[in-house]
C-alpha cells in the first residue's frame, strides 16, 4: 500500500478483513494517517476545535501506527516516501523523509494510492510568508492559526473550485475580507453559468468579492511577507494571506517511472477491478483517472468518497483475486457556500455541448424543499435529459434549501438509468416536516415532461438578458400579485397582470398574435398556467422564463 | 370532479392546463378547498399560527372558489355533496349541504376523488365532548383551541399509525400528558419491531406513554364531557381529550352505488391510466386502491403525495385521452417523532413474511448522517434484499439524523430496480457538511454485501434477548473502548475486550471453538472486524449483533 490518506488505509483495512494472514504495510510520506482532508476547511473555519477529530475514528481513537498495528494488524510507516517501484522483482524502495536512509519492501500485490498534488500557478513570489495551499494538515494548522490570531485582515483565494469556494467561505466568516479570483468566466465549474451566478451573488451578499475571467501574475512581498496579489489586468489586491486553490493533478510520478500506463486524463489507468497495466499492481483514489459512466471514457474526478469506494474494491481484489468491481463515476459533488449549498451530478449543459451531445433538453425549476407553512426554503434545480433515451443525464441544484437531498436523489436516478416517465411518478417519503407533497425533484421532472412534449417553451434568464441587450421586440409579462411586484421586480419594461386577472385582461396583450411574449412569476408554476391561457387564445410565440425571478441573476429595479 | 381536497383539485388544475376550453367543476362536500391536510398536526402543534396557510398557495392566495374561477377557470362548489352518479346518462346528483336543495350536473368525463373516512372503533361514548379525530380542518381548529387554551392536562390518542404518532407528538409538546394506545403489538406498523421499539423508546423519553397490544372499550363521561378512556384490560386512563386515529378506509359509497368495481383492498379499482371500470370515470387519491410495484397486486395506501400524482394523471387523461400512466406505489412514508424521524419504503421484513417471500436477506446498520466532527447524528437503517435478484426491496430508517434523505435515496433505488452490486459503489454528493465520505446508505449496502457473501453472520438485538431469556449458553463480547463501556453498557454478562487489544487477548475467548460468540460494538463496524479476527483463529460460531448498542431497545445496566 503506497499512500496513507483515504484510498490507501481503506484498501488496507478491507484487505485485512478478508485476509487475516496477509502481511499488510502502508507507506505514507506525510506524518499523519487517514486524514479527513475534506474536513480541513471546517477545522480552519472553527466549526470544531479538536484537530485530532480529523485523525481519529468515530469512537475517538487516533489513527496512528499503534492503532493500525493493534486494531487492524497493519504495519503503517509514516514519514516514509516510496521512491521507486521495480515491477519485475516486485520491490518498492522507500526513503525515510527525516533520516534519509533507504530500505526496500517486497510485495505480492501492490496498491498505489499516491493521491494528488496541487497545480501551482507558475507565478513569482509563491514562497512569501502568507502564501499557502489548503492541501495538507499543516496547511490547515497554519490557516487555523491565522484565523485564531485574528491579525490577517484581507485574503485572496486563487481558484473558485470546490476547495477555493469552501476556503473563501471560512475565511470570510472568520472576519477576513476575502476575494476569490478565478481564471474561468464563472465560479464552480461543475455548475452551468446561471446556477453559478446565483452562488456568486450569494457570496457577494456575504461580503466577499468574486473576480472571474482573471489570472494572477505575481505575489508581491515586503520583507519576505505577502503584501498584495497582482492580477493579469495589472490591478493589485492588498492582502496578507493568499490561498492557492487552482485544482489538483494526479500524483503519478512513481507509477509513470514504474512503467504503468498513464491515461489521457493524466491519471493512472485502472480497469473496473482497479488493476493497473501491471496485474500485480492496483491503484485507487486521486492518483487514478475514473471511468465516467455517462460519457463512456475516463475523466479525472478527485473526490474523497470515490477514493474510499475504490480503495475498498482494490483492497478486496488484491487479497481475494479480482472479485468485485468499481463501475465508475457520474461526478457527483456538493459544497456549502455560507447559507447556500451547490451540488451537481452527471453532466452539465456546458459539458453536453463540449462533448457534442446536441440532442438534450434542459429545464430550470425553482421550488421549496418543504411546504411554505413549515418554513420551506428555496432549491433551484436544473435537470438535463437525453432526448433519445428520455433518461436523466444531469442535475444541478443550488439554494438555501436541502440541496444535498435533491442531488442525492438525482444521482441515484441517473445511476438507475431512470427516464422522465418514471421520475414524474416517483413514490418518495412525504410529510410536511421533510418534503413537499410533490417533491421539488418530481416537480422539476413534471416541467421537463411538459417541455419535452412541447407543452411549454422555456427561456433562461440569461437568454432574456441577451435579448434585452440586443433590443429585441418582445412583451414581458409578470403574472405575480401586486404585493409581490411591489416588494421585488425586475424593471425591464415588464407588464404586471396577476394570473388571477389574466383571463379578463387578455386585451392588454400585444395585438399581433405572433409577437414574442415572455412570461414569468416567482418560480415558474404560475407562468406555466399563464402560458397555457395565452396560447389557448391564439398567441403562438410564448415562452416561460425558467426558474422565474428566483433564478434571475442580473441587477433588478427592486 | 368529485372531491376538492388533494387529488380532485390537482386533477382539475392539470385538466385545465391541457384544455383551456373544457368546462371543469369541482364538487366539494367540505367548506374548504385544497386543504393541506398533512399539515394539520403542525398547525395544531403551533409550528405556525396562520390557519390560512393550510388553504393558500405558496404566494399567499386563498384557494377559494374565486381563486379557482379567476386563476384557473374552474367552477368550485364547496358545501356540495354528490349523492348519486348515473353512469348511463352521465349525470351526478348533488345536494347543497346547508340548504338541502338538489341539482344535477352532466359530465363527459368524471373524476372521483372522494378521499377516505376515519375508521371509528365501535365504542360507546364517541360523542362525548373531548372525543375527536384529526381528519378535517374543523378537527384541527378544535385541537388548536385546546392547545392554545391550555386547560386540558391529559390526552389519550387511540392508534399509533402516522397520524396517531404525529398527533401525540404535538399534544405532548403542548404540555398535555399524552398516552398512545395501540391495538397491535407495536407502534408505526410500517416499521419492523426493532426499529419501532427505538421510536417507542424515544417517545417515552419525551414523557409520553405508549401502551401496545391494547384496545379501547369505552369513553367514560361526566356531564357530557370525557373524563377517561377505558381499556380492554379494564384500566381507566383519566383524560379530558381523546383523539381517534385508528386509520382510514377508502370512501367508496358513491362509487359502489354507481356500480364501479371495488377491489379486495377496499378501494375503487383503477388501471394505470387511473380509469375505473367505467371508461368515462377516473378516480384518484385515497378513495382508490393502488398497484404495489413490488408485490404486484393492489393495496390501500392513502398517502397525500400519491393522491397528487394520481390526480395529475387522471386530470390529463380525462381531457387528452389515455396518454399518461401512474405505475404504482412502493409505499414510501415518513413521520417526525419529536427529535427523531421514522421512515420506510418498499417492504418490511414483517411484510415479506406475511407475503411468503422467504428468500430475502435483512441487515440493520447504525451510522452517522455526517462526520462526527461536523456533529453528525445517528441514523439506524434496515435494508431488505431479494436473494434471487439481489435487488433492494425494502428499507427503513429511524433516528435523530437525516432519515428523510436516507429513505428518499432508498425509494429511488428500489424504483430503479437497483441491485446490491450497484448500491455498494454509488456515486453520491459528498462534503462534510452534508454526508459521510461513505454515505450511511452505501455503508448499509456494504454490510448487506458482506452478509450475502457469507462473510458475516448477523443477529438482531431481539434474537439476543430471546436467547438470554432462554438461558442459551453463549459468549457475549463487547469490543468498544473502556471509556465507552464505563459510560454505557448492557450488563448481560458480556466480556469487554477492546478491538485494539483483541489480537493479544484471544486466550480470553471460549476454549471450545464451536461455542457461540456474539460480538457487538457501538454500531457494528468494529464488531465486524472483531468477527473476522476471531474466525481467522478458528472459532466458527460467531455472530454480530446488528446495529450494535445503538439499536439495543431493551433495558441495560448503564
Amino acid at each position: 500500500m503506497i499512500g496513507g490518506s483515504a484510498a490507501g488505509p481503506k484498501a488496507a483495512a478491507r484487505a485485512r478483513r478478508l485476509d487475516q494472514n496477509a502481511q499488510i504495510t502502508i507507506i505514507q510520506k506525510e506524518p499523519d494517517l487517514s486524514m479527513a482532508s475534506c474536513g480541513y476547511p471546517y477545522y480552519v473555519g472553527g466549526f470544531f476545535n479538536e484537530r485530532t477529530k480529523l485523525l481519529s475514528t468515530g469512537s475517538g481513537i487516533l489513527r496512528n501506527p499503534d492503532y493500525y498495528l493493534n486494531t487492524k494488524g497493519i504495519l503503517a510507516k509514516p514519514l516514509t516516501e516510496a521512491t521507486t517501484i521495480d515491477c519485475s522483482s516486485k520491490k518498492v524502495t522507500c526513503r525515510n523523509v527525516f533520516a534519509g536512509n533507504s530500505e526496500f519492501l517486497v510485495y505480492d500485490k501492490l496498491i498505489i494510492a499516491t493521491g494528488s498534488i496541487t497545480r501551482m500557478p507558475d507565478v513569482h513570489g509563491r514562497n512569501l510568508n502568507g502564501v499557502t495551499t489548503l492541501k495538507s494538515i499543516s496547511d490547515a494548522d497554519f490557516l487555523r492559526r491565522v484565523r485564531d490570531e485574528g491579525k490577517v485582515r484581507r485574503a485572496v483565494v486563487i481558484g473558485a473550485g470546490l476547495i477555493g469556494i469552501e476556503t473563501s467561505e471560512v475565511l470570510q466568516m472568520a472576519g477576513i475580507r476575502t476575494t476569490v479570483v478565478e481564471l474561468l468566466p464563472q465560479i464552480l465549474s461543475f455548475l452551468d453559468t446561471q446556477l453559478a451566478s446565483l452562488i456568486e451573488g450569494h457570496i457577494r451578499e456575504k461580503g466577499a468579492s468574486v473576480i472571474t475571467n482573471m489570472g494572477v501574475t505575481k505575489f508581491l512581498g515586503k520583507n519576505g511577507s505577502l503584501v498584495a496579489v497582482k492580477l493579469t489586468n495589472g490591478m493589485e489586491l492588498p492582502c496578507e494571506l493568499a490561498v492557492i486553490a487552482t485544482g489538483v493533478s494526479p500524483n503519478v510520478g512513481l507509477a509513470r517511472n514504474a512503467g504503468l500506463r498513464i491515461g489521457k486524463a493524466g491519471g493512472i489507468v485502472v480497469d473496473r477491478y482497479m488493476q493497473t497495466s501491471d496485474p500485480d499492481i492496483y491503484a485507487a483514489g486521486d492518483c487514478t483517472e475514473q471511468y465516467h459512466l455517462i460519457i463512456g471514457r475516463n475523466r479525472y474526478v478527485p473526490y474523497g468518497d470515490l477514493a474510499n469506494l475504490q480503495g475498498r474494491v482494490a483492497g478486496e481484489n488484491a487479497v481475494v483475486g479480482n472479485e468485485v468491481t468499481f463501475p465508475g463515476t457520474i461526478q457527483s459533488g456538493i459544497c456549502k457556500v455560507f447559507d447556500y449549498a451547490a451540488g451537481a451530478t452527471g453532466l452539465t449543459e456546458d459539458m453536453t455541448k463540449e462533448l457534442g451531445y446536441d440532442d438534450t433538453t434542459a429545464v430550470i425549476y425553482a421550488g421549496l424543499d418543504k411546504p411554505g407553512f413549515m418554513n420551506g426554503k428555496t432549491v433551484i434545480s436544473k435537470m438535463i435529459v437525453d432526448n433519445r433515451s428520455q433518461k436523466i443525464i444531469g442535475f444541478q441544484c443550488v439554494g438555501p434549501g436541502d440541496v444535498s437531498k435533491q442531488v442525492a436523489q438525482a444521482a441515484i436516478a441517473i445511476q438507475g438509468g431512470m427516464a422522465v416517465k418514471t421520475l414524474v411518478n416517483l413514490d418518495l417519503p412525504y410529510a410536511p416536516p421533510f418534503a413537499q407533497a410533490i417533491d421539488s425533484f418530481i416537480a422539476c421532472a413534471h416541467v421537463m415532461e411538459n417541455k419535452i412534449k412541447g407543452r411549454m417553451r422555456g427561456i433562461t434568464a440569461e437568454d432574456v438578458i441577451q435579448k434585452l441587450n440586443r433590443g429585441d421586440d418582445m412583451f414581458l409579462l409578470d403574472v405575480r400579485t401586486p404585493g409581490e411586484f411591489e416588494a421585488l421586480r425586475l424593471g425591464i419594461g415588464e407588464t404586471l397582470i396577476p394570473l388571477g386577472e389574466l383571463r379578463k385582461r387578455l386585451n392588454e396583450l400585444p395585438k399581433h398574435k405572433t409577437k414574442e411574449i415572455i412570461v414569468y412569476c416567482k418560480t415558474s408554476l404560475r407562468a406555466y398556467e399563464a402560458e397555457r391561457i395565452i396560447e389557448a387564445h391564439g398567441w403562438n410565440n410564448v415562452a416561460i422564463m425558467e426558474g422565474g425571478i428566483v433564478a434571475w441573476t442580473h441587477s433588478r429595479a427592486k
